[in-house]
């Protein structure tokens, strides 16, 4: 079987104003579609950013692939690295860590790798799950993705989640998501108010859910004292702490002096952070994420790895459509050792995809892993043009949270180890 | 797809007496061939030790393995997991070094992970190295394995090897097995003489074969001092020393001192040795040999986790027949950072086999990967039942290299860091 064509197409879809360290989700958000067609008439699905930059290399690197056999895993990585080169992409939101040359070609070879995995379960009748390990769990559980947020973009009405700008506002949303999506976990995305309302809004969230584990993420905002000032100051309360602070070695520093573990989708987002966050201890729990580790294979080899050093996974997530749920929950279903439940925006998506419906649900708060073949879920035609044209009308070539921001608060600075 | 029978039949087959540092291989070689069997016809092959104990735990863990999906490779792994229980086998020769849970957990499963992904590829009419990423070399160069040997086994006539004892017999043994198999490393199983004759014999090769990378393998014979002082002596003349002196930390004093790698299949053969050899520097090749760290998807994970510390990889053998040689040439040729010809003692298997002749040769001292589906082998019936007859007949139910050796050199000791 040999792939005879790739297309990638850009899509957008409406996002709220979610507040993050580093600014404001623009009114749409970036995302590309990958097609890989075989000259057996299968075709494969992968998903990945938007950003142009990023479209270009995967435009460079399909090429790359064409003639080349949906097995042949190594064969199609040598393939996209040697379209890369030596280059590196630096994402503007610096929300997953800092770029390198690795993080670039397996950001790149990972969209192509989950379209490739899809064909190899639809030509054997096998689910994405199945050739991953089988899975260990019929259901990915999810959690909650809080984010304080506006009630609206300016200049635009409020939309339907509302603002989240304090305590009061956090629980509800919680409550909305929960009670919508019967989520077992609440992620709060922090970075966004002074330290100490944030300690108030999780420790509100504690009050109103008394049983659920509790994450909260500031994006590397805190200095290392404060990172383990709010540490102490939520002990026995947080399942873990992602990201307090920037950088392998203040994170192993906050990590000896809290009480839970650290958790990063940021200091370690490629090979080579792996042996020296491990040397020094610096992270309790990896948030894999296959966009960026390369796809399902070598993100499945990372958790072998993080296995054999005793380290627990949970997952990453930016905003992205059902054919990344599908690999995520694929992914996940066949990690044993992923053992928190995964992040997802899947809520603030607010129901535009570009797959057909169905194959994708929330029960209990967890996924059931698409039956087969493949992904298990197939492209709707119309929804992908719908969504092509609004990426050719939104204007947005790259997401930049900070320059978002900029327009309507000229003086915002975002939070690196700021407070 | 269900598993619905697994047979598991012992096996013996005429071996040389070979010397290593823990005694001498006994008339007859002992392994163990797995079928399993699914509902839709399809069998795959496995092979493994021969010893009893070890049969008993392979038998008990088919039991639950009957009824499961060849494709669900974490539940088959936790079924076999569950049948060893808190169990640990301890081999008598203690070659592969020290046993734990894990490793007899590892080695147990790994012949029913190789007979599932044999019925996998015949499934889907793929070859077991496109299932582990696809080959990225169409044929896997081994190494010739030279032993000192006796002429033969005492009170038979010579064996139609000859005896090897000086470095005139090793350098005529090399040239027997590079001409007849075209091999192009040379490893000399070492611990059997004195240090100094074997510097010899490695100087001896260096001068008769000028351009192969040399290896030397003493199974931890020698003292940190001696590992130490051979090392130096043999400057510019190894391409890796392999397992000089016993143990991580040895291993990582010696590593320290000398100028080339140091390899191992004793101080790292499971899972929990991996972190403290890595922090430790201990080693700069590793030996993976899948009968022993859970066959070979778990292998090629080991794989990719030594890449990421920038660790290459050789292949261990045992004496073995062609069920783990078309086994092993796939994890080869499908594993990128294998960059070191693998050990095979293939010659001295002296043409005996349970698999039909002609999916394995050699070509250039490499073993092309056998073309699909799954391993390419097919079980030879007759033989099959002949070589269990041997078994029956030969009386050996472990492999004790002591106490054979012992049988006539009473006052034999065994060399662990014995010089």
């Amino acid at each position: 079987m040999r792939i005879t064509e790739i297309r990638v197409t850009p899509v957008a879809f409406p996002d709220p104003p979610l507040l993050n360290a580093m600014g404001v989700h623009e009114p749409w958000a970036l995302r590309s579609v990958v097609e890989v067609v075989t000259d057996e008439g299968l075709t494969g699905l992968g998903e990945s950013y938007g950003d142009l930059s990023h479209l270009e290399r995967l435009r460079g690197a399909a090429q790359r692939l064409i003639g080349l056999e949906p097995h042949a895993h190594h064969v199609l990585y040598a393939a996209v690295a040697a379209s890369i080169g030596s280059d590196v992409f630096v994402d503007q939101h610096g929300l997953t860590g800092a770029g390198s040359n690795q993080k670039t070609v397996d950001a790149v070879f990972s969209p192509f790798e989950v379209a490739c995995l899809d064909i190899r379960g639809k030509a054997a009748g096998l689910r994405v799950a199945d050739l991953l390990g089988g899975p260990v769990r019929d259901a990915v559980p999810y959690s909650a993705y809080l984010f304080y947020k506006w009630a609206g973009h300016p200049g635009a009405p409020e939309d339907r989640f509302g603002a989240a700008l304090d305590p009061e506002g956090i629980v509800a949303q919680a409550r909305w998501m929960t009670e919508t999506y019967g989520f077992g976990s609440l992620k709060l995305k922090g970075g966004v108010l002074p330290p100490d309302q944030e300690i108030e809004a999780v420790h509100a969230l504690r009050d109103a859910f008394p049983g659920l584990p509790l994450r909260i993420d500031p994006n590397a905002a805190w200095t290392t004292a404060t990172s383990v000032r709010v540490g102490k100051a939520l002990d026995g309360v947080l399942e873990y702490l992602e990201d307090p602070t920037p950088d392998i070695g203040p994170m192993a520093e906050v990590a000896a002096a809290v009480p839970m573990p650290l958790a990063t989708n940021m200091c370690v987002v490629t090979h080579a952070h792996l042996p020296p966050a491990l040397a020094r201890r610096a992270i309790g729990v990896l948030l894999i994420d296959h966009h960026y580790w390369g796809g399902l294979l070598r993100s499945s080899q990372v958790a072998a790895l993080c296995d054999t050093f005793g380290l627990p996974l949970s997952m990453h997530s930016n905003s992205h459509l059902g054919i990344s749920l599908a690999a995520m929950t694929h992914l996940a279903a066949a990690t044993p050792n992923l053992t928190h439940a995964c992040d997802t925006h899947t809520p603030w998506q607010d129901g535009q995809d570009v797959i057909a419906p169905g194959a994708l649900r929330f029960v209990d708060g967890a996924v059931p892993v698409p039956e087969g073949p493949g992904l298990g879920v197939e492209l709707d035609p119309d929804a992908l043009a719908r969504m092509h044209e609004q990426y050719l009308a939104c204007g947005l070539t790259r997401r930049d949270d900070t320059a978002y921001m900029r327009r309507h608060h000229p003086d915002f600075t975002p939070k690196r180890a700021h407070w």
